[in-house]
């Protein structure tokens, strides 16, 4: 059976998140009926993460197998066609060795979170980022970012829910741009808790509105209690943008850079 | 009588353009009910650019005069509590000297049109961007869009229901960025045609597709005919960015420079 990855963007605003759930609409559930159109049968799909409910995607990865070879530019088209009621659609898809798997040989993700800091409501970027009226300190919120960053339990920013096996995380880098009211942060690690980015944007949004100073970032990681950290954040303003594999030009040769 | 300027930016998606019409739904109406309710009495709102169907703003200026001297703190958020329901947003609002003109005393208009060059449908992007599916080459458009710069006779490029007085209007510059699958267009000018911008980007597509040598774009200028020019590009991508006025920053405190 040939093995398929594809490459997805989507607008997580109408879907329930990435994962089927009865009753709502996953994106997963949009994503394997075109499939199963094509297919003349049921076909599971695997992503690299589980999205949560109106969070974007950028380059999610996903991998599939179908039993016959198809031409993977055909096979996107077609895919798209039927994908095109919803904000689904496939940037690029090939055909990838049978060892290839989209969640487990991921070896680093980076999301993007965005606020627009300002008074006025917004307009384009409706459900597209998370509005804060408050004037934010990026300066600070950056300095308490960098706390984040390295090997550490992060119990103080995982969910109730979470059913990874260890709260212990790796963040990569974090760093902040900005550009009149658009603020965003970058974040890279190999994996993520659930609610983990959200939960560390939240606290340093604290930070940003001068409620927190850079340093109680801190002492709320060690506390490792969820009651220690900051609110979560809005899922509106994250963006998972990329995964990255061993011999990532290899298995991804059109990957969008975005 | 004091006079205000605010700064506007909107989703032009749902409206008939910036410009009242019977039957369809402008922005300059959504924004002179919200002025209404608040004056107790009509009030006219003069903007720098009127924009079409479907094209949006950053920076829109207008200006309004009321009877009443009101904190522009106060106005701008009652303003855009009463234009909520609408993708509409004063981004800032200042009183200003009642010579202030937002339409006459405007020097330099920016716009900046938004391609995005790949196979798969717009997601994220849907009523943002014009989606093109065939490669095109960035470097033949802009070397082409160079053709337009200067002052010319712009009749090929002017719509035929144009009010202009005249067709010869100056370009100050064009110039592309690319990022992966996006294209962006930046256009200088004092003043524009009617669907000035969207015949030109239009054209300048003919040429992205190789349809067009870049040296054609110059014979359609000097041919001075509508027929000789490309089509007309939609709406979506158009953003009306900034306005400048002379002594911006005396006018302008707290200008968005987006």
């Amino acid at each position: 059976m040939p093995r398929y990855r594809a490459i997805l963007e989507y607008d997580g605003t109408p879907f329930c998140g990435w994962q089927r759930q009865r009753g709502v609409l996953s994106i997963q559930e949009v994503f394997e009926t075109a499939l199963a159109i094509l297919a003349f049968d049921p076909v599971t799909v695997f992503a690299a993460g589980r999205t949560d409910a109106g969070v974007h995607a950028l380059g999610q990865v996903v991998h599939f197998d179908l039993k016959k070879v198809w031409d993977p530019f055909c096979l996107q088209a077609a895919l798209n066609f039927y994908l095109r009621p919803h904000p689904v659609a496939i940037l690029s898809l090939a055909e990838v060795s049978i060892n290839f798997h989209a969640r487990l040989q991921a070896i680093e993700r980076h999301y993007r979170y965005q606020i627009i800091n300002r008074r006025a409501p917004l307009c384009l970027d409706r459900n597209r980022a998370w509005h804060i009226t408050t004037p934010l300190d990026v300066a600070a919120m950056n300095k308490a970012a960098q706390y984040l960053v390295g090997h550490h339990d992060f119990t103080t920013f995982r969910a109730k829910d979470c059913q990874s096996l260890s709260p212990v995380k790796t963040i990569y880098a974090i760093h902040f741009t900005s550009e009149d009211s658009f603020i965003t942060m970058h974040i890279k690690a190999p994996s993520f808790l659930h609610h983990q980015v959200r939960n560390m944007i939240g606290t340093l949004v604290q930070v940003g509105r001068g409620t927190w100073k850079p340093e109680q970032v801190k002492e709320a990681l060690e506390a490792k209690a969820r009651a220690a950290g900051g609110p979560t954040a809005p899922p509106s303003g994250l963006f998972f943008v990329r995964v990255v594999y061993p011999e990532t030009l290899f298995f991804l040769p059109d990957y969008n850079s975005a």
